[in-house]
């Protein structure tokens, strides 16, 4: 039912209620509001819901980050604290757990580089056991962290690649970073999804393949992704889609225009778009102007929220020092 | 009449023609082909051509990059070696000219870079005479360069900053490099447009509000520009104008919905889009996913053909060993 | 007398005091301590005492930074507002009063990028008055920015874009950022000179030629530098010269032996080290293997209190409100 | 014996002969010309030869890149024939066995981020077979490539990661890519060195600790080095060399001061080189200030020359064009 693109099951689950005028079965919702910020967790409890809306069964928390966030170093820093309390629950406090961080995407394509940009800025700790004994204790938990690169970039799938180091290190738990398209250009750079499920095949900007889950992997996998983009086709579609609800809205409905317009949405739409768009059909990204300064203060969200979590034991200030 | 955003005079003449079903007045236009490259001159000759197309009068000569230009080392040549002539007939090869160039743009925004990835391939020779003497004589032309920067990152207007350093240090011509926006997703870096006008206000991705020509400078300003970006508002403005016309074409000439599309038209296109891209109006860009890559290679192809209409008595060779 | 490459003058005091066991004449030199940084203030007041150390008459403030601050946030904020106090001695309260800040220094060599990386980071304000008059008022000082490239990169005298462009814009004050060379390794990014004196000849990594004062603008100048480098010449003289005090430590002063190596460092050295560095002489540089780190540590530092000595009327949260 | 740092062969036999006024025994070194570019090939044949220049068994190529080829398109595309001709010998011309290339260092320091930038510029194949089967044949070589970054970086050996994922992908072989350190500043940025011996400990310019060769993963690894700083201890401590053998050329062998000399060398100096040094011992490095341009140019030759080695049945043509 739904084909049109988006890595957020908050999204997912608006279509489906939007489609179908009623929540779906086996979907869970539930709202609050933590310092002027507000959180959703969408939780799909069983198959049936899964198959509604098109995402695997688990819990989805949607933090949504305030305009003008980007330019604000208070809200910022309330916005990772929230990112820390929701990351924690999934997490655990036994910070003898080692966490393997893997930041995907492709450094070279800005809007796709939030993971590698997130992992520049975190706080790695696993080495230090080995490197200087007397200057840790139990207290911090070990931490690695990998930025794979994409498959035409490496020519590895990076799920082999996260699986291979994986497999050879043994982290207790896997956490991945992600940049994702939205429908909405509303949500581009201002959500945050922390999903328990991975990375499912098709996620992210650039139409990875891999599964990156428990199943795969054999251990928890915990994914962050926020929407960088949208795709030149689904802004092409929605301006489509605006005309024609407006077209309808003036029809009778029953009506030989009203019965047209149907025939046109169904026939010719995908026909319309791609000559549109050709010859660049797929590959065109619809991104903020700004997009590398917005990347830059996501990163910094994420990768303070994230320091945090994972080193439960330390303060900011411990973390600032740590990071020598 | 034309409303709609474009930096190209190729696109301007062809809007102008399809509205008005014939050529403007006062703008002639002329197609040649070398190895395969399409090369277009576009001449508005007075000041009602001027005004029909929305361009200031002067020659307007448009390369088109063939498809895959940027893999293929061959052809990139071949299109700097038509860069290197068209700029010639500009530039005139007296080599005691001192040229001064200007890489406008924000290095900050891959599809606005392209001016000052230029400049930093450029041989920049005005220094030498002064620094090794003996080493340099009459056939070396000087040429000095700047990359300025935007507004929102000095504070000056970019106009005023060329114009204070061309008062000072005298050249004999300014020739700027700029990034611009198109309406067609089809000639984004795929076309290179040169022209003896200078920058007019409102060019380029930044919405520069600058007119640097030689009615401001005093001196010849030539401006080489690539489409880099469409905005996002043009490209569902054609969506919507395709919906439209698909919906005009089966409507009966004459009827009650035919009126009503014309209506639509006119009162509800503007709100509607803006409807749609709000909140980010007037901030959204379209553009390549590889953008990074291409923009590497548009910029190659410049500053090889530039390097060599300005050094008309140096070789490849030369220029290669030059740039030590 | 002195020939060794430093541009700090609290290092050629020193050297002169090393050398000839005494204070030079014309030379005030004063020592606080602010949150345990300590601050050190040389004013040259004649003549006399420029010629001695070989820098102009004026005032030379001196910030030393704490080891480890580059790892430290609260430390940094501390040597910010070190620097906030220090600068605002000079520039004054009056915020009416328009700046312009140069960030001198190749911004493609990690140790020279200084002056072109706090240049960034800074809140460029001159521009907004025009584009959006309601939000400022008198409160907020205008300040403009530009990062103009060396010689090689430009081909023009870098003095000659500021003096054009200064000429041209009338700014009341040019505060200029500079990547400076040390003679100690114990001062490389450790150390913030202020001067009101301008820049003179041969300072900064890149040998420029240009003298960016009072004299030559017509307004205030005051300089900001870092030493982030050593050359290697420095250290292997260095080298050599510790053997030679260990020689003569060693031999009877009057001997036979000790008047050869008076012979040997006066003949032979400048020809081994030559001998040496051969073939890169002048080229070669000594610098931390961090230096990617350590330099955006500092131009944070250095942006920070610069931007409150700028607008004091505005407190930090202001300020990071304002960078939108 | 030799306890200066160098990762060169060519060197350490230089060393070794200097010292020993003789070849070591279990040492073949032969020289021949090509194009004008010199190449030596040094082979340890035994354990005998192993021990007495301090590296394993195995054959070291060393390519020297003449002066000034980072300027001249020309004498780059030798160098890269040349390398390409010296890997063939290595690699084999049997297309179908997958390779894999790791681009050892860390991108954030320039010097070290040679292995990486070589990474950036090849073919990758591996992949295309599974996403476009028809448009590739036997012919081209299966390539995949990684640049896993360092320690500090990732919390993981490199060792690790490498081994895990020619583990999981199974390749014929691993190519790596690394920086070096040399002992003399006339080898740096301008020498070549092959090896089939893997990578040894404590290589490279970050003290990796990690022994990557066929023992450990099982098949042959190929290390491709350049050496691009020098470690400032062995400048400063070759400058000290340089004056204590001037000492010693102009005193009376045998005599008071001699013996002196002597001791000093043997007791004092590595005292000397620390108290200068201090506080960053170990942490200096030395390098040509244009650093950035010239890794630029040497990893193009080096990923050129490793296209053509590992596609031995295309053209240059045929690589540009399948780039895209």
């Amino acid at each position: 039912m739904i084909n049109v693109r988006t890595d957020l099951a908050v999204e997912a689950r608006e279509l489906y209620k939007q489609i179908n005028k009623r929540e779906a079965d086996g979907i869970i919702s539930e709202e609050e509001e933590i310092d002027n910020i507000k959180v959703t967790t969408v939780t799909i409890v069983n198959e049936d819901g899964a198959a509604k809306i098109g995402k695997p069964i688990g819990t989805y928390i949607t933090i949504d980050i305030p305009e003008f966030t980007h330019y604000d170093g208070e809200i910022m820093d309330d916005v990772s604290e929230v990112l820390n309390n929701s990351m924690q629950k999934l997490i655990g406090v036994n910070t003898s757990k080692t966490a393997l961080v893997v930041g995907l995407g492709n450094w070279n394509v800005t809007p796709d580089a939030l993971g590698p940009k997130v992992v520049e800025k975190l706080m790695i700790t696993r080495h230090l056991k080995a490197v200087m004994p007397d200057s840790i204790d139990e207290s911090v938990r070990p931490v690695c962290a990998l930025a794979p690169g994409v498959l035409g970039i490496t020519g590895i799938e990076t799920g082999e690649i996260i699986k291979a180091v994986a497999d050879k290190i043994k982290p207790d738990m896997v956490i991945c970073i992600d940049a994702l398209a939205s429908r909405s250009i509303r949500r581009v750079n201002r959500t945050i999804q922390i999903a328990n499920t991975g990375i499912s095949p098709g996620a992210g900007i650039g139409n990875k393949r891999m599964e990156i889950n428990e199943e795969n992997l054999g251990i928890p996998v915990i994914a962050i992704g926020v929407p960088t983009v949208v795709d030149a086709a689904t802004i092409v579609n929605d301006a489509m889609d605006l005309v024609l609800d407006e077209m309808v809205s003036q029809s009778t409905e029953g009506g030989e225009f009203y019965k047209m317009l149907s025939n046109i949405d169904k026939n010719e739409k995908s026909h319309l778009i791609k000559s549109l768009l050709n010859p660049y059909v797929g590959d065109l990204m619809v991104t903020p102007k700004e997009v590398d300064v917005v990347i830059d203060s996501v990163s910094k969200i994420i990768s303070n929220g994230l320091n945090m979590a994972l080193q439960s034991n330390l303060d900011m200030d411990d973390i600032n020092k740590f990071m020598s």
